[in-house]
């Protein structure tokens, strides 16, 4: 069996790393060999470094600076990590992707979709994920979920999150690849809707 | 008089940092403001920590990965400090832009010119230099002042700094704000060659 590159996105408080880590033992269950679980940005030395950066409350920094440090995070998390893992048979789980970018930069950020495409698809797009899956809440369920606002993202504002929940839905219609799961059931009930994603994208 | 903004740049060891403080004392002297002089990577608070990481030899980090950190610090440093001074009057001295990139990450590193130059332009050019100053001097000439290599660029070895020192040039013969200046004198006899540069473009 070829191994999956498999995204899993969605707004803060979403259920992202639950579900993650639940995918994941299941993978290795299945498969007898854990998969690469990696989180965007992070993951990395240079990813954990601009992540630090990216979520500081002290820094001002407009949605230009933010998607090019996310880019690089992404470039170097693909190039060091998904690439290798792919060639040695290994599956990928990887928290937030593209769709995260759109979501956060352009939708909610303002930035031109073009734009943002264009920089990703040129410079962080190798290898391609094989199935991304979007967890969809409503608001009032992420925000309860999330809790107070930790860093410099989440300290946007609700108008900003509406905007982002919206984004990811808006990304979801456009792309083959992506699949948009109701998110608000309990976390078995989602699982079982993210590994069926997965199972059709293998 | 309207404030100016010019790049100083050349290879490492070309005398830059000797030639920008010379050029704002003279420009103070000249107009009786100091003008804003910064360096980049760096001068804000983001382009600091990514100066810190592109220069950490415990990093590999490949051209794709520079070229967007580069983007992002120099996208700051017009947003946070260019923009402002201009607006307020103040000419601006800045050691490093457009040719550096150009010069490390293309023709010595090996990235496609266009797709450099077109992530420049899209990101990180507004507002553009009046005049770009390259400060050229041969190989040897540039390892000698510059001592042992002590971070990761300057480690990158001599073919590799002889790539970039002729990337300069190509960068000067292709673009028409730029004067190549002869920097193997004593830095008086440069300096006045750079300041008749900076003359002429006011």
């Amino acid at each position: 069996m070829r191994p999956l590159f498999v995204v899993l996105d969605g707004a803060d408080g979403c259920g992202k790393s639950t579900q993650a880590r639940m995918l994941s033992e299941h993978l290795q269950a299945a498969r007898g060999v854990a998969p690469v679980h990696v989180r965007e940005p992070g993951s990395t030395v240079l990813g954990e470094r601009l992540r630090a950066i990216l979520f500081d409350r002290s820094l001002e920094l407009g949605p230009e600076v933010e998607l090019l440090l996310f880019a690089a995070a992404r470039a170097q998390l693909l190039r060091e990590l998904v690439q290798p893992a792919l060639a040695s048979g290994r599956d990928v789980v990887c928290e937030r992707f593209h769709p995260s970018t759109f979501a956060y930069q352009s939708v909610a950020g303002g930035m031109d979709p073009e734009r943002v495409m264009q920089l990703l698809l040129q410079h962080a797009n190798t290898p391609e994920p094989d199935v991304m899956v979007v967890l969809d809440v409503p608001l009032q369920v992420a925000l309860q979920r999330r809790g107070a606002a930790s860093d410099r993202i989440e300290a946007k504002g609700d108008a900003f999150h509406a905007k982002v929940i919206e984004g990811y839905r808006v990304w979801a219609q456009r792309h083959a690849r992506t699949r948009l799961v109701d998110a608000t059931s309990s976390p078995e009930i989602v699982h079982a809707a993210v590994w069926k994603a997965v199972s059709d994208a293998r």
